[in-house]
């Protein structure tokens, strides 16, 4: 009952490509299926090894699993949940890896039969990349997988799912439900709306040539297009889907902008100042946490002294 | 006439430590001299091998040199230019690196006496640490390096120095003031100011612990942390003297913003999803043009297939 015995991935890109190279790589014996919208895809991480087998179907895929994992946009949850439940094994575990948990909750839970356990987790890691080659095994080493279990969730299932994450590198954590949703809004759902909003502006302001913002871009905004080149449709998901949260949050970001662009109008510098001094140290706690490294710029330069 | 014989470094923080460090490594047999305003700053710039003499004073550090190049916050530099005015050799060439060039050449271009070539200048690099050990030889590899000639710059001055940040790698171009100021708006201040408000923002959020921000930045919020972890000097003095540009770059940024945070309150898929499926192809150019690597994540996690 400690190791699940079949894993069932549903969407083959980033997270779930990465999810079958962890568990192969710490010995996991469970047999992998999983299925995709697109042929190519299924056809891939077949070759690629990441699935024992691949269905054409989601219904299909499920089949005597003891563990569905969900890896697709949060808008496809609902439709997905509706077509896998006559499917599904009695007491077999439903998660997914969804940005967002009320909406993604409220989309599968309805459709879930009541001897199933369905349990929304959410890994906070990622890269810019999609598809299902874009996944490495190490993607979730020292990353935090929340895990916000519903007032009616079996805990013997929790704990399982709890040790799958634990062994494929993640510290795992649960979190009531609606706190989530705003956690994310802070520090992943808005830094992505504005990041994708300043490369537009950039790409849009008629009198800066493109190739100037593309030659010039190591001053910084660079970072804010890796931001950018994520998953348009994943994105938009999570947008429409944590919208409450969202609004709040860029609501306080313009609220502070403002107050920033005000004092760059009167030439207030100790505003200034003392605002870029506080950030500094919330970098500091971040490179202790292990959450990133202390390399210049991303270790991108390497200093050859 | 092609090479300096003796550069002098005005402050000695990461542009001025990886200038030295890049002369030296395709060989400059120029005479290094230096100064910075705190004595541990000079001691430890000796100390690197950074320069061959340190000065406590610029005009001091100027003396002999044929290249000075003020490497110090843009709110510092008319105080430095009336300092060294009368110490200047005849015939010398007088630069900067600062990210702002039309306050830059008000600060610097009174102060400078009728026989200095005065050329303002930019390097399009940089990473988010500061002081005389941050600095690397490889800084400026294939980055740009804008300069800015005013109109009584001499032709034959401006190659030199073209010839100068060639020979340490950078790509150099040649532009009009203004239009600098506005470029560097849009690719790096307001990123920059941006990046400051997001981290500012979350820091502030009440409801959202502090652990929380850390634990979970992996998911797009560290890219922020990074570039608000830069030098609060520095970026003051930036916004302070860039103000004009800045202000109508911030004002373009809000608008998109609204505009996008009103697609997510009316539930706009379509217009999220165009938004975000455009700026993926900036990123696409950036790669291609050698201003950023493909590696996901900016290699953080090295894929272990």
């Amino acid at each position: 009952m400690s190791q699940y015995k079949h894993v069932a991935l549903i969407g083959l890109g980033l997270i779930a490509s990465s999810i079958s190279l962890a568990m192969r790589r710490v010995g996991m014996e469970a047999r992998i299926t999983g299925t995709a919208r697109s042929k190519e895809t299924r056809d891939t991480a077949l070759a690629l090894g990441l699935v024992d087998a691949v269905f054409n179907t989601a219904a299909e895929a499920v089949k005597g699993a003891d563990l569905v994992i969900l890896c697709v946009p949060v808008g496809a949850m609902s439709a997905i949940a509706k077509e896998i439940a006559p499917h599904l094994s009695e007491g077999c575990t439903v998660s997914d890896v969804g940005s967002v948990k009320q909406a993604v909750a409220d989309a599968i839970g309805p459709h879930m039969p009541k001897n199933v356990h369905f349990i929304p987790a959410h890994p906070m890691a990622g890269t810019e990349k999609s598809g299902p080659d874009s996944g490495f095994a190490s993607l979730f080493d020292n990353r935090w997988l929340l895990i916000t279990p519903l007032p009616k969730s079996d805990h013997p299932a929790v704990e399982r799912l709890v040790r799958f994450w634990t062994a494929l590198g993640s510290n795992v954590e649960l979190m009531e439900i609606e706190h989530h949703d705003l956690v994310a809004a802070v520090i992943s759902h808005t830094p992505h709306l504005i990041a994708y909003t300043m490369v537009g502006v950039a790409d849009g302001m008629n009198r800066v040539a493109k190739t100037e913002v593309v030659n010039y871009s190591a001053a910084g905004f660079r970072d804010f297009t890796r931001i950018a080149a994520s998953d348009p449709t994943m994105w938009r998901d999570v947008f429409l889907n944590n919208k409450d949260a969202t609004l709040e949050v860029l609501g306080r970001f313009t609220e502070e902008l403002l107050a920033l662009q005000r004092a760059i109008r009167l030439g207030d510098g100790d505003f200034l100042f003392d605002y870029f001094t506080r950030t500094r140290d919330i970098r500091r706690t971040i490179i202790d946490a292990g959450q990133d490294t202390e390399a210049a710029d991303f270790g991108r330069n390497k200093p050859e002294k």
